[in-house]
């Protein structure tokens, strides 16, 4: 199933029970109640608190006979009527058992939205981190492409366990100024670590206030050391935009 | 002071005292707390529950020397600080004393937006109003131009007073299509009565889904019955975006 969602009404993707508002807990619980079963939500990216999504990929198991008699169209009937607006059902397909929504996927990509403007924005407050301060948005976009290629992002990761690895290749990391002080951060890669996009994008927005270097993104790459990445961006500004296979 | 906010967290803009949370008991108790006395806030034009603001105008009593002694950054800065984001605060200036927020005003601005898309969209679900039925956008722009002029929108609007004037004059009403299935509805007049713009969005979305003709437009206006038009239009949609003086 392909959904989107606001970030902001959840405690995240990942399911933490019943007690707990997270995007997975919605999912398991309307699909459950249509297939007379709740069934285990795989998502191809955990975004966390806050994240937004437009473009997750969710999967789940259910017997093809009881979806069929359901019938595709009023299971994302469903999963709107109860859902929509918080999260929303944008597309459904049977897939092969050998199709994992984390562990096919091929390429995430994300979106980082900045408003970089002298007064806040009441209507895109909770889908864009507003930066008052001037951007060198040049500076930024030549630092993004220092990571570009496989590295090991140990920098700007937070390490699940000691010997996991962080190393990710990026396939595209590119800032857009779309006028009235909106910019955007698309940047793809096969995977991502955690909390990778908020770094990447905290230090590159530190470059453009130019309070770093454009060098310095290269620099704290290379060093594979977490203590000298600049702050986490927030996560509100962050949106998984697309994931493909 | 020019001002936005969203109309999602305020009963309205009309100050209803100190237990209702309305834009203007917001800035009269924010701006009173700088003044060191609650000033009574006159606006350009009365916004309803939910309906929002970007270029809403208001008006205020205080002496110069003070505001002068204050600063009118400062001014500025103190709203967005403890209003933003449901209300910031984008610019300030002193007025001749004549001047009126209300009554000075010679234009304002309206703009309704639609998003007709079968999917509902979890970003801005909060500032347009989703109409999945597919909407005929040339048959909603043709019967848009029959407000264009000066009428009685008795048809279209709630009487405040049984002798009240509801005349006025429409000098832009268009439709423009933003892709990806966003619509908006762009109407300016000299001053609009209770509930108009909702009231014709209303109406010009009917004709959009066929349930009414194009031609319905001039004949329920020319009727003023107001039991003839077409359901309100949700507020969510609808923004207050430029005053002209």
């Amino acid at each position: 199933m392909l959904i989107g969602y606001d970030g902001s009404s959840f405690h995240g993707f990942a399911d933490q029970g019943d007690d707990v508002a997270t995007v997975a807990r919605s999912l398991r619980t309307t699909i459950g109640r249509v297939l007379g079963r709740e069934p285990v939500i795989t998502c191809a990216g955990r975004t966390d608190a806050g994240v937004h999504a437009w473009g997750q990929v969710v999967t789940f198991d259910a017997a093809v006979a009881t979806v069929e008699s359901i019938g595709l169209e009023r299971l994302i009937r469903v999963v709107n009527r109860q859902l929509a607006p918080a999260v929303v059902a944008r597309d459904v397909a049977i897939v092969d058992a050998t199709f994992d929504a984390r562990f096919s996927a091929k390429e995430r990509r994300y979106r980082y939205s900045v408003l970089n403007a002298p007064t806040p924005d009441p209507f895109s407050a909770h889908i864009a981190w507003w930066v008052p301060d001037p951007l060198d948005v040049s500076a930024m976009s030549m630092a993004a492409t220092d990571i570009l290629g496989e590295h090991d992002f140990s920098s700007f990761c937070r390490r699940p366990r000691p010997d996991a690895t962080l190393v990710r290749r990026v396939t595209a990391a590119t800032w857009h100024d779309l006028g009235g002080g909106r910019l955007r951060f698309d940047v793809a890669a096969n995977a991502f670590c955690h909390q990778m996009v908020r770094a990447l994008t905290g230090q590159l927005v530190e470059i453009g206030r130019g309070r770093r270097r454009a060098a310095s993104m290269a620099e704290v790459l290379a060093a594979r050391d977490r203590q000298l990445a600049a702050p986490l961006a927030p996560p509100h500004g962050l949106c998984l935009w697309e994931v493909c296979y």
